[in-house]
């Protein structure tokens, strides 16, 4: 099952449990409503597919449309989606379904926020790995909605080198050519440097990508200004939203910051159910 | 399968899918390591337990040992845990097990201010169900290793008649009358209320717990008064870190606030792999 | 998933495995056919929904309705639901579907002869958590249907402490405080006692409920007097159909019998199945 | 997996969820206990492995031991199984242990009874498709520790042609025929048939087995007589205990009956937890 | 869940995992298509139902259509099947959808040369468990479809008793009664002989099947003249298709050959997708 | 869990299913066997880690220990692995076992021969998604241990933009341009040709590797002289082991055949187990 089906089924377990014991007794079986999800405050809105395949699995009777798509600004007080269908089942689902838009429009917003103070220069916001545990996919959607982009999904999609691998394999060098000698030739590697004398020896290995990991400014500088478009440059660790100018400033291509995710908070939606 | 193991391998299957690109061709399998996790902030620690079982699920043959235990203030730069065992594994499982212990933490940490806010009377902090979809059991625990308590699990394990509900039966007593007959007789039942009069009517049918739903500080004194220990009274909605010390003075029992979770962020903590 | 659609599923798959070899090489795959359900013999209805869930399962072209309801007595020879859709789809569900309704018909059954049995009075008749692994949900069902009550649907939406517990903990008091500082406040506390100066220790420890274990009628009446309506009285242990009316006049508030499920057989029911 | 293992898995998880709330603020994690199971009234004990499996499942270190094996009687009172580990953990697997060897016990102590009521002929008792739903590999164990054989395990391994084949094929050869000509050489083939007519078109097909549904005594002497040999003779349908030595007196080499698992009950054993 | 489900299921994850990186940015998510199967070389198609079933579970609104039928001989270049809906859904399924079709039509045409070569006398040629893992059902189909027989399909329908299990119970007859106890009696029992003491041994305790394992054309002549209609004949190991009639002239009943599955190889079959 | 160990679990059930119905009557549970596994013909192992997590899932007591590693050449005859614990699972598991092994040697053996075929120089054999359905990671595996190297996992991890794709898009540079919007920096950028046009367009537009679909090697030189290493270079379709030389020639880095795994057979391992 898809990993994002696994989390909605996951959710929807452990909020309903063996059953409702609320609205169960309360309401015939047959009872219709709808509900109206709206906005609380200025939000970037993300999520809508995942609202509709809760719901999708909680009862495929209930029907949701909305006029909005993802990534647009939503303006406090705007309705946003409407779900109409079986009322017990529009009760049971309404946590659980805000939850998840909620939490992505929350990173999407955050991650909007973040690509504004960047500005329009070529450097690249991205994402890390440092996302919610079982939310990797729709984690890294939400900051791609949000205006940035994504670093590799996981382990799988991209090598990245870093100090461990490279004191395990001996240098850089041994490391690269070891991982080159097994990767499909569709995938980049990628070299986390400390100083300028790594950068060196990820030059000299050939490396697609080189990442300069918690340096200052004039380090970053100097390292670029050596790499000299020979490989990709990669700026990670200690970034804040009001370092990016400077960053981008340095000539990097690429700002990574786990912060997109991980310091993102919900934003506030809230449901309105009605019988009809 | 237990919902947290189902997170767990959800969480490692996300980050980990066909394999490490780059520890497997660079790492004899053979080769050992240690890994100390290390507090780069203030934080009450929170998730030791879940840490092990990503790294028990990944490969039996790492071991986690602590001196330090969940609940516990950890100045920035402590140690609070060693995780030793094959190199290979514990790459493989570093991020993800952060990311659990950095996201619990997050939330204990972010409880335990509030609840350092709300102070020593008899009013209870609690959370709500605005937890991240697919980690109630884990975040739930955090609220308590944080120092709050947990209103009900989910939708089964404790009757809560809201506004919607009371409407679909025609009033707060054929709703209170239609649960009783079916819930369990270890299980309270709560009414949302949102003004005075339907706190005259929950207390006419006998309800033991009633919410005073977004109500001003006034309202609540009123109804606190009304009801004069006949239920316990909750509040709910908009309640802030500010509010709290002035709800907890109008004689309530139980103040919930969904920030608990949702607004929590994750605390920043490292781990140090080294061969051995 | 729900655990009844695991049952379903696990039942399905115990029967038909990797086909049905009689069936497959015989039938058509286009064939149609109805089935007609009859009841062989008196019986309490139970388990419409689940005999129609079983046949969704395996194949969403078969058609099920009926003018019956669960709950409703059913003489024997009565038509109870049809089944209509591919014949072979048919020949596979039947068995399974029917020994769904088979047992769950059967615990309704028999639960309906002990309400009948306890009579009007304000006692109530409470099922335990004897329950047949695996159908929890399914045979509590069971048991509203029959008309009795619902104790707890497992460990975790109700406090029950037992002989073991307070043992463990030093005393009732410790025991129940120690639950106290960390339940819900949805959740009641229920103590087991087995002689008056328990019954006495509950009362001052302010427990909810006080189970009276395996008291003979004497004690019990004791018991019930000393507690006054203090707490709600649930007597268990050694409850049989015959002694029902007498636990009923010693003023109890509840009468649990793990015999509602764990001695409940199959009743009968057959169905005719013809080609269309 | 298995789907004894997962019938445990489903089992532990309706009753435990998301935790027991009595237990966990109650012990000490690190409390260990010992659990004596105790018959409460003579029966043929069945289970002692499955007992194994739900603790096993629940907590690795929990061991448990039995100087008794599967079939033996056991009268009232006698101790048949120690369990020794975690004191939580006892406590948390005891319920849905206990009610799988309660179950198991009762259809082999019930299967017992059928068996010693048939006598010592060559005739064999033997079960049906009739049993719990998740329960078909551990209900057809228990009736054969009680002493009796089993029918086909499920669908798939034995052809069973019923009045529904026989309709849909056009009769008793051209169904036989189509099954010929795909099932394994390993699988016999069976025909249930409905007068004498049917018995000897069955015996032209050629059949292995020929299944006598729900005819009287007279018949099935004279079914038996005519086949003479030819095929095994099966009679189904209507049978009782108390038929069972006229049954067997007609010759039939085999007596299926349902009621060996729909009509068992539970039998007592209690479990007795102290901590060590 | 049906293990041919669980293994498109396994077969879509492993393909598609967190997301199809090329088409998902390329194309508008409500791009309709049009995808036409034909076949690159002659062969005896198979699968046209599993293909489908992996396009039902990406997505419903996939349909397929076809003019042929599993079994039929199609030569190269002749179109076999049309998928249509939506693009997207299209490109992600049809590599998976394919494998399956070319495997499985692979395992047809190479039985049906096996089946031809054979000719037209009463020996049977059959499969054995030499089947790919996780495709046990899939190839037997294809066996069948291709115009051979299935022997068991597993360990759980037909006794098979080899070498290994005679030493160990110390003989064919021991074996052969112990076995005979405990199957049932839809369930024939067959032995594997390496020489004809074994032969006679077999014949002694009345086996319903003798398997002679590896014996030259002489030796199965004078076994099978030996067992003499007593009891049907199999042949197995070392059968290869120039051997085949040779074997059938010995007289036998059944030859097995693991290569019906083990040594097909892929047919090729290509979809040609367009934008409709 | 891990796609190997589902495979490995539907392969264990579909063969296993409610059980061994000749060795489970036939054995003492407790009886000690040993099994050694022997090649059949000359091979390069390969699985050895994949048969030893068989026999692990069966049964945690059976130890499996080996002389040789995956990859090595094995003269025929040679004993190759022995697995040693309770006989019963020794029984159960081999086939499954050793079907694993078999058709994974097979991938392997048959891979080194084309390796062979291409000789020294710089060009890659690479393989492709033509997979056995859940076998990807498995066969990829394979096809490393033959000496061959591997094209992209699946869809997320290398982006393949085809014909399809570019008449969607509305040719190559649009369709580049939008992938290259989304994809992870980590990713390279691969594009399908089928003439000299697309070739200069693909290399307009700056993508990392060209695929020379379908091309005769005069087309093929031509393009990879206008390429001139700006592009890595891909040929693929019709490439067969007679061609490899010549297309290593033509000076290509990449030849990608799916008939490494859909055109590998399984070759003969077999393992003798007795009684210890």
């Amino acid at each position: 099952m898809d990993p994002v089906d696994r989390l909605i089924e996951l959710a929807l377990e452990e909020d309903i449990g063996p059953g409702d014991i609320t609205t169960d007794p309360l309401l015939p079986a047959d009872a219709l409503g709808r509900g109206v999800v709206r906005a609380k405050e200025d939000l970037v809105l993300c999520g809508l597919d995942v609202f509709r395949r809760v719901f999708a699995r909680l009862d495929a009777a209930v029907a949701c449309r909305s006029g909005c798509r993802d990534g647009e600004r939503i303006a406090a007080g705007r309705a946003v989606l409407t779900a109409e269908g079986p009322l017990p089942s529009l009760l049971r689902g309404e946590r659980t379904a805000l939850n998840f838009l909620q939490r992505l429009s929350g990173v999407a917003t955050h991650t909007s926020r973040w690509v504004a103070a960047l500005g329009d220069g070529p450097a690249r916001l991205v994402d890390t790995r440092k996302t919610t545990p079982g939310w990797r996919v729709l984690e890294k959607y939400a900051v791609r909605v949000g205006g940035a982009r994504n670093h590799r999904m996981g382990l799988f999609d991209g090598v990245l080198i870093k100090d461990n691998h490279i004191a395990a394999a001996g240098g850089i060098r041994p490391a690269v050519e070891a991982v080159r000698r097994s990767a499909s030739h569709l995938v980049r590697i990628e070299v986390e440097t400390a100083d300028l004398d790594q950068v060196d020896e990820a030059l000299a290995a050939g490396v697609d990508v080189i990442m300069l990991d918690n340096m200052d400014p004039d380090r970053i500088r100097r390292a670029t200004a050596r790499i000299a478009g020979r490989a990709r440059v990669e700026v990670s660790g200690g970034v804040t939203l009001e370092r990016l100018p400077a960053l981008a400033a340095a000539g990097v291509d690429l700002i990574s910051a786990g912060a997109l995710t991980h310091q993102a908070r919900a934003v506030d939606l809230s449901m309105k159910i009605e019988r009809t």
